[in-house]
């Protein structure tokens, strides 16, 4: 049996530096879920910075929430040194269905060749080229009618592709895991899913991205199940869940871990 | 005697999606605050989008907290959008009256028609044009003193307009309420009162804007005053509040508001 | 004995107008932990407007996390704002030393002669122009380490330094204070430091800027005390932070204060 656990004990063994390219929204609670889970934050985006940072940092990862022209200028010079540098690096592409900035936006960042996707059933299938039913920043889309576009998405560009929801999908392509950990109250807190983006990129730093993604997605979602038996609703979840963070161990991952073959 | 429960189970059965160009100080509070209620918050406010957005979105809210020269642009587009489009959208004319920028920004506003105008006591009286005693952000008049402000504007206007305190008035010109919901802890939780405004926009989709105005802040102060119960602080506070947007049923709302004509 | 809790006093006797131009991750924490503390918050850092606020607010804040062109040219107006009308302002540099844009920006920034000026130790010998190995945001230096550089750069700045970590150094050149106060989760939680900057201002309004600083960072070292004890986590800190920092009395302040001279 695949000890899940041992992809949480190697990311905090090296705290790596994550920059985060990300939407204001998101901001505040992904540099906290960062720190919960023993990983370490920075919030660098500016354009004159983004990319000399991202020529030293552990792992970049890029969501275009909040888009504006230079932050998509500093978001193609990161990505260009991450995948120069031959850094890890992940896509959130976020309502990239919603607008043509940002669906011109998510097309010109695939060809920095992203190490991870991660998004939710609408956004992959919008990115995917299939047509998708996008409603903001929530998914209209089941996870289960993303999954052939998750696959073919990784085919097409060579990422690992994550569709999340109810039940989470992680696919390179030809191998792929369903993950059932995760709470219903996850999309009652605003930038769960952005966060959650940057956990990935945590495990990923010297892991392999298939299995340390798998390995990201049921410790998020076992925190979810660990604040919702404390919470009373959406406020004290988000504060139970930042503590779950911190608190599971490797081996309450390895135990709680609902991780299958797909 | 009127049911302001209604106005909470219409809203919750449409979960409507606002379109919000707000603060950077308030876009994570408020993102909650709406998944609390039950509406779905999109905070979407590049030039390059933010008017494409407004044309199909269920409602707009404008707050000028922090603004710049492009955030002005896709605020005068968006506000242009909902407009022509016969959208609900409400203005938050924070600090309006503290520097020429923010001056010269809600009146420019104002042309666009807003549904509904939603501000403290000071923020209404600079905007009708009165002398206001403005420090910073908070709210240096009382809302009675308001009150004539409020019902001025309204008629130069046709907007609905809300003044908010520790006593709420929202008038439509000539008829209006007096709401007495709320609790003194409050204004010491940041970006509460922008929160709010989209809350307003969420009621007042397919709702008459007076009375849905009225019944959003009556639901918002008993939230308040739930929440008080079991806070010992302004940090249990905002975790109590959003617990208690999210529990607060229909009924529990016909049975604490506390509204009355003026 | 020095009654350090005169100084928290003073300050909420006055509720102080603090403008801060802070990084985007910090601003809705920031303003709930002034609110909190019992200080008035306003994020305003617009070039269009920082300059004017700043010239009639009673103390100001500058903060490099998250830069760019237009507020490279905010601070600058504000600064010099604050400079000329003799307004206390606090500069926090945060990871100065990471790259070329915040080493222009930090130096540039010395030049409208900050009152205090409040980082980690990588930040101060950064700033110092001594060897620092930054990594992020996060200190990788000691504050042990930093204390030369601190009286350094007080000297040659004519500024009131202060270094913050396990333990707080301040000083002004000659005189210096050591303060334990603090708990190891505080660096834990996202952007407490460029919060506790906003409240190093607040107490130096109106009070000697050396002994009002050492105040300050016993105070929030105490609420950092206080919280631990009720927190479970990151998450629950954070909540519990806020509600110590506003129920702290005075009196348990200059209780629990643990200043001493250097």
């Amino acid at each position: 049996m695949t000890d899940w656990g041992q992809h949480l004990s190697k990311m905090r063994e090296t705290a790596p530096l994550i920059q985060n390219i990300t939407n204001y929204v998101s901001m505040n609670i992904m540099a906290n879920v960062l720190l919960a889970a023993g990983a370490s934050p920075a919030m660098v985006h500016a354009e004159e910075e983004a990319a000399e940072f991202a020529s030293f940092t552990s792992a970049l990862t890029i969501n275009i929430g909040t888009l504006s022209a230079p932050w998509v200028r500093a978001m193609e010079g990161a990505a260009a040194a991450a995948n120069k540098a031959g850094t890890v690096w992940v896509l959130d592409p976020v309502a990239v269905g919603a607008t043509g900035f940002r669906r011109a936006t998510g097309t010109k960042l695939l060809e920095y060749k992203p190490t991870i996707i991660r998004g939710n059933a609408s956004e992959i299938m919008a990115l995917g080229g299939m047509v998708a039913s996008g409603k903001g920043v929530d998914s209209a889309d089941s996870v289960e009618a993303a999954k052939a576009a998750a696959d073919e998405l990784a085919n097409a560009t060579g990422s690992i592709v994550a569709v999340t929801g109810p039940e989470d999908y992680v696919t390179d392509g030809s191998k792929a895991f369903v993950i059932a950990n995760g709470h219903p109250t996850m999309p009652l807190v605003t930038a769960l899913g952005c966060s959650l983006t940057g956990v990935v990129a945590a495990f990923a730093v010297g892991q392999p991205p298939l299995d340390a993604t798998a390995a990201a997605l049921a410790y998020y979602g076992l925190a979810g199940e660990v604040a919702a038996e404390m919470a009373s609703g959406p406020g004290s979840f988000a504060v139970q869940f930042l503590d779950a963070l911190h608190n599971i161990t490797p081996e309450a991952l390895a135990h709680g871990a609902k991780v299958q073959l797909a």
